[in-house]
């Protein structure tokens, strides 16, 4: 791999480089309005002002393309509040982009570097925007694919001589999610209240949870739409991935373990899934495929990725981080791999669809909590403190079981190969104390 | 309740009264754009030509309530592909349209009744106009409040000596449904393929599914939304709730049973949810409104409708038919009412949005499945049949254990009080035959 030079000073440990050029959504302090902007180094890079110049070419979104997205404006593709528009806008046309910025950002190109008018109006430092939720999220499917993950939750929630559900091996197990509540890093998230039931008491009692809880996730997000009745084949699933978010899959594990039977988890987790704000593109993340974990039984031939039986993975460092309000700076508390989950994503979106169900245009699937072998590489507080009988201790003289009010949880990820780095950001939330309820009127 | 006249002829037994006006998306041959339009009688009155010619005055939709409802014209509530920008127009609203309506087609006013030219522009036959889904549906939740449903697949899935989960009483069980796959009324339905693993078998198969069933539902439409963090209390969940159609909620029982531990249904039931076309709304069925079932154990304080302790149903007859390609006239195999229902519409609003989970104008809340006491209530063939132990004998010598190809299932619903009449319609679809697929290219 080639380092590609740009103009642009970019630090050695930054996620946003030349080979990355991430897409979100953002609005500054004059100009209000949301747009879709490229991150670069420390900067955010207009694109409604790029393409108002003409200095980028697309094919233009076709309306049909568009009926399940609200757009700001039919003429623009990055006047828009949403990646929505480009992303349904095609395949040509992420590969057109990518490559115009790719050439207008390199340091022989003149046309930005030398015109200090233009530069001003199109480059805004990340530090002082304000990033937004970058999709319309139509759906979002949260899958369960980490073999390590839902063994450790099967031992707790269940039996530890059959962590392990049959079709666990069979099928990428997923449910779906609510997308009303999939906000964008930086959210603050209020404790969920709900129904919590103690073992040795007869009835739940209505209480904030005591069990808040984080999932270390990624999602990809769906590029190109399906109709109703037209399954993906796997051969083709890669085609459907725009890209990928680090995904905080929020949890109240004390609302979840009373609700979950038998629909599934419901209000432990529809309160807040939160998202990094820069989508990287499947393209900027290529050079970092490997090989996924051996699957054994081999998969039925819907779910063969290819003919050795084996999975398209992507090498991608993942680390959690908590802060509590004591302390000066955060503790890692995690350290795993996205390259270890089971089930692939082309694997999930091919099964997804199988049965007909479509999809749409920004969808957000996610991998489920990623949690490697190591005690040190669990995704989850509920894993990491086996379910807080074995509290984290935390620099300050803090320890926590479960996540308290006021505590951050911040969660980065990026890929490194030959000096080359390709990076997320993070997606990070602070909690806010539960809502107070007053039921006295019911006597 | 006083009779409503009309200028309009309107069958005895007809749905689509003046004390009903359900709103609906149709077009036309002539007019291939959607739009807004009422049921009444045998015909769809067009609002949007209404609106055009300056009959009804309502308050224009403000831009910051639809961000999330695409929209073809944000000049017009009707002129619309989706009933959302009217809905998200507010209470006030759907207020004034009611009784403008009714002013309109009542047999003293000349505004329509006397001018043929305007009101030739503004009638269409219902047979003669293609009806679309009336809504974007942003989110769609599945409840699961029969308890006598509930109790007949515990015994079936589960254990029948602890058929009734413990948190079942406790609260309104539910789950995410996926809302790509809310279909309308009149589209066909692919018989979905999946994993299925028969008991004696170590490993499970790919096939489509040999247990297709249906489910007897009805789901309320959100009418206002929320912000994330902010519960609805259970005093103003009625407020939230904009009206009512009839769901048959597709569902592959071989499929579901393979795959819903631990996390719910997912494949079983996201290949297709049926609604019928027209919404109806809750002024309408004011008149209907009945006392649910008595609650035992009382439910916790934040579920507490009333101070007795009572619930607020609705008295909705319910039938579902079913037709055989060999069949000149479909059998109706099951006849129940929504009042039998053990937890309320207020009280799945409440529970859902009590963790903090916001709720958007066009989210569908699924009833789960209205079976009633006796075995020619059940909701589902999965009970009427006992999981196909007792097959349906049906005319024409045919016998049914779960729906084959080509046949249609129609569900119809109504109310009827002092001679007046509330009805839904119908939602019916066909069952196509299961796609070929073809794995040889595999090994």
């Amino acid at each position: 791999m080639k380092q590609l030079n740009t103009f642009i000073d970019i630090a050695p440990d930054c996620d946003f480089t030349m080979h990355n050029l991430p897409y979100g959504i953002f609005s500054d302090s004059i100009n209000g309005a949301r747009r879709v902007g490229v991150a670069i180094g420390e900067w955010v890079l207009d694109l409604s002002i790029l393409e108002q110049h003409g200095l980028i070419q697309l094919e233009p979104l076709a309306q049909h393309d568009n009926q399940n997205s609200p757009t700001q404006n039919s003429q623009s593709l990055f006047n828009q509040a949403s990646l929505n528009p480009f992303i349904a806008s095609g395949k040509a046309n992420w590969e057109k982009l990518r490559s115009s910025l790719q050439n207008l950002l390199c340091a022989d190109n003149p046309t930005l570097q030398e015109n200090a008018a233009l530069r001003q109006s199109c480059f805004f430092k990340i530090a002082e925007v304000q990033l937004h939720l970058p999709l319309h999220v139509p759906g979002y499917t949260d899958f369960y694919s980490s073999k390590e993950h839902a063994t450790n939750v099967g031992c707790m929630f269940r039996d530890p001589k059959n962590a392990l559900l049959a079709n666990w091996s069979e099928l990428p197990v997923g449910y779906n999610g609510r997308a009303s509540s999939v906000i964008v890093s930086g959210t603050d998230v209020t404790r969920p209240s709900g129904q919590i039931k103690a073992p040795d008491q007869e009835r739940p009692v209505f209480a904030a949870s005591a069990k808040l809880d984080f999932e270390l996730e990624t999602a990809f997000v769906v590029g190109t739409a399906t109709q109703l009745g037209q399954p993906i084949a796997i051969e083709d699933a890669a085609e459907h991935i725009f890209g990928m978010v680090l995904l905080n899959d929020w949890s109240a594990r004390d609302i979840q373990q009373w609700e979950y039977v038998p629909l599934g988890p419901f209000n432990a987790k529809t309160f807040a899934s939160a998202i990094s704000p820069w989508v990287v593109t499947m393209q900027a993340l290529e050079p970092f495929k490997v090989q996924g974990p051996e699957q054994s039984p081999a998969p039925l031939a819907y779910l063969q990725e290819s003919q050795t039986q084996t999975t398209v993975s992507y090498d991608i460092q993942l680390s959690v981080e908590l802060k509590t309000p004591q302390a000066e700076q955060a503790d890692v508390i995690c350290q795993t791999n996205f390259k270890y989950m089971y089930w692939s994503m082309a694997q999930q979106l091919t099964h997804h669809t199988v049965s007909g169900c479509n999809v749409q245009v920004g969808d957000l699937m996610g991998s489920g909590t990623i949690s490697g072998a190591t005690e040190d590489a669990y995704g989850s507080l509920l894993e990491l403190t086996w379910n807080n009988s074995k509290p984290l201790q935390l620099s300050q003289g803090q320890s926590r079981g479960f996540v308290q009010d006021g505590d951050s949880v911040i969660m980065k990820g990026f890929c490194e190969k030959d000096g080359i780095r390709v990076g997320f950001g993070e997606v990070s939330n602070t909690i806010l104390p539960a809502l107070a309820f007053d039921f006295s009127a019911k006597g």
